[in-house]
């Protein structure tokens, strides 16, 4: 593993850590971050970390206009024994850098990359709390910053990690979720950007979300932008369908953010000797399978909640219970099997796990 | 016509000016930029000129990561008589809000964005390039700027204007470009963002840019999303052709953007008695038409280039040529009569011109 010579400017003052019982997610930031610019002269160059700090640009920075924006969203778990763990953090590395290709933003060296955010959050691991399902969330991210207005790749950049202290997700047990589908709005289509974690994907969806919101549901499942036919994945999760014994979730087809907590679902069921069916899957075919009586489970998978089990779709104005509203058998096994693993409760087989 | 009360800090040195012969498009700006707040606690507030000067926004803020953002782009023009000519600013404004509307972003007064814009340019005027064809480019765009990585419309935004003072986009004539169709790639679809003039559609639509220009293509030319059959745009402009004496544009789907100039072309060819038929346009259509000898002329337009005639298609490896590579007589006529007004050398019997 190779460590990344960082530059480090400590706070003079330290800031007022927040209660860690009632935080709120992504309000508050620790006292430094991780910096590392870019220019194509110069490559890489003067990784430091320094205090938390406003970000301070031309205001003609490519970002601005032309949003090439990348980033990640991972987490550290303080253990029982005082440990600090994280979770697959290679893994989303090498996302960054698909996201990066995409955009045409130059690719990070991940090693060093993860060297970085290890430095950092060792630095701050005072501000990981302690919990049960509190965590430190960690967010690298880059951005395009040269002060130009022609409609061109961006020649500097500049990645940066920042982190939060989230609570738990589930404070008061895990409530199943109401998810309305889309008929109108399109996160993505193949040939888009809807394989890559990039800003303007989420500015997309932010209406839809609004209007499903205001009607009571907590977010949108998307369908193909092609056909409106085809289940993607709903809000910032994957989703996964326990249909008459058989688990299936949506193949990645270009246009479907490719999960870590997706990937990993798949890899500890069969593990389990549990073949999960990656394949197209139509929102009548769900409908059918709800009618029938054979749609068991479904749940969304992703960094912020691990597992977060579906209690109902609203689709055209009619609304699919699924499971009575209740968690199923296999989200509960798969929500506790992760999350002891990432909190270092349960021995890790697959050594997905990095001690810091 | 309402006036904004704006707060103004003038420069204490002035920047040198560049040669106004040898400008680059969208790297130099002028001495002072209007910035204008937006809160929902407060509404908008504090609308003020300042020296041209860098923005300052928390790591956290939510244009870095969800990529709330929106723009426009617009030119002033400066008269042999010495005024000052704005080219239907208030198009620009009203388009300026359905980005908004689209992006879940606060609506802006549009007289007052329109009276902050011109106290600038006329703040500015001595930024005017006065040779033939030059022009100050104007940037209205606004940002989201709430410190908060929950994925939510933001609380905060800022709305900004800076200028640019540009060359002639035509300086060796008017040369028709070579563009190449794109059949991987896709810009928008219908239910996407497309039809917003946000930042997201310019980083996604970045890789197809880069392979064509590699391959010695000046712009893609974008198919739509769900069948990569019909026609929607070229890289920053609407599209027009002339088949058969019948003047053809694809019509506005939801994924095309609106363009001012595309909106002016068709008025001004009504206005002489030419109808534009604004229909779905296939590739196979285009094709057949050159094929057939139909295919009189190909044209872009947009803001920066007016008319960019079309010399050549490049589709699945075959190349179809327009008008022996050379300008046709209805793309200059149009050039000649839409610049003319813009400049004030023809009278506008439109009432386009916005004299400052
Ligand atoms: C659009 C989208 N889909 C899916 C996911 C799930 O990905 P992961 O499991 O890596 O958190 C995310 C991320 O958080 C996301 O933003
Ligand atoms: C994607 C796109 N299409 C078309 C246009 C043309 O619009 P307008 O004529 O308003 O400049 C632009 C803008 O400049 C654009 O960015």
């Amino acid at each position: 593993m190779k460590e990344l010579n960082i530059d480090i400017t400590l706070c003079t003052t330290m800031k007022k850590k927040p209660a860690f019982d009632r935080l709120e997610f992504g309000r508050n930031f620790t006292d430094h971050m991780f910096i590392w610019n870019y220019s194509v002269e110069k490559g890489w160059h003067d990784p430091r970390i320094v205090p938390y700090q406003p970000i301070t640009l031309d205001p003609a920075a490519t970002v601005f206009h032309y949003g090439q924006s990348v980033f990640e969203g991972l987490k550290a778990y303080h253990t029982k024994n005082e440990q600090i763990l994280l979770f697959r953090p290679d893994q989303n590395m090498k996302r960054l850098n698909r996201s990066n290709d995409r955009l045409c933003m130059p690719q990070i060296d991940e090693e060093l990359a993860l060297s970085a955010l290890q430095q950092l959050v060792s630095l701050e691991r005072e501000w990981i709390p302690t919990e049960e399902g509190t965590s430190l969330y960690i967010r690298p991210y880059m951005i395009a910053t040269e002060p130009y207005l022609g409609v061109s790749p961006s020649k500097a950049y500049q990645f940066m990690i920042i982190l939060s202290p989230v609570g738990a997700y589930y404070k008061e047990g895990i409530n199943p979720v109401k998810i309305a589908v889309e008929n109108d709005y399109v996160r993505a289509v193949a040939g888009g950007t809807g394989n890559a974690k990039t800003a303007g994907n989420y500015a997309g969806s932010l209406k839809a979300s609004e209007i499903a919101e205001q009607n009571g549901y907590s977010q949108v499942l998307w369908l193909d932008g092609k056909e409106k036919k085809y289940i993607e994945e709903v809000g910032s999760m994957n989703i996964f369908f326990k249909i008459n014994g058989e688990i299936i979730t949506p193949e990645l087809n270009g246009s479907i953010l490719e999960g870590i907590t997706r990937k990993s679902i798949i890899e500890l069921l069969e593990h389990w000797d549990i073949r999960v069916v990656e394949r197209k899957i139509t929102m009548d075919e769900i409908r059918q399978a709800s009618i029938d009586g054979h749609l068991e489970e479904a749940f969304g998978t992703g960094t912020a909640a691990v597992i977060s089990p579906i209690g109902e779709f609203l689709w055209k104005n009619e609304k699919l219970i699924i499971n009575d509203g209740k968690i199923g058998r296999l989200s509960k096994k798969l929500y506790d099997t992760l999350t002891g693993i990432q909190y270092g409760n349960i021995t890790d087989p697959f050594g997905w796990t990095l001690k810091l």
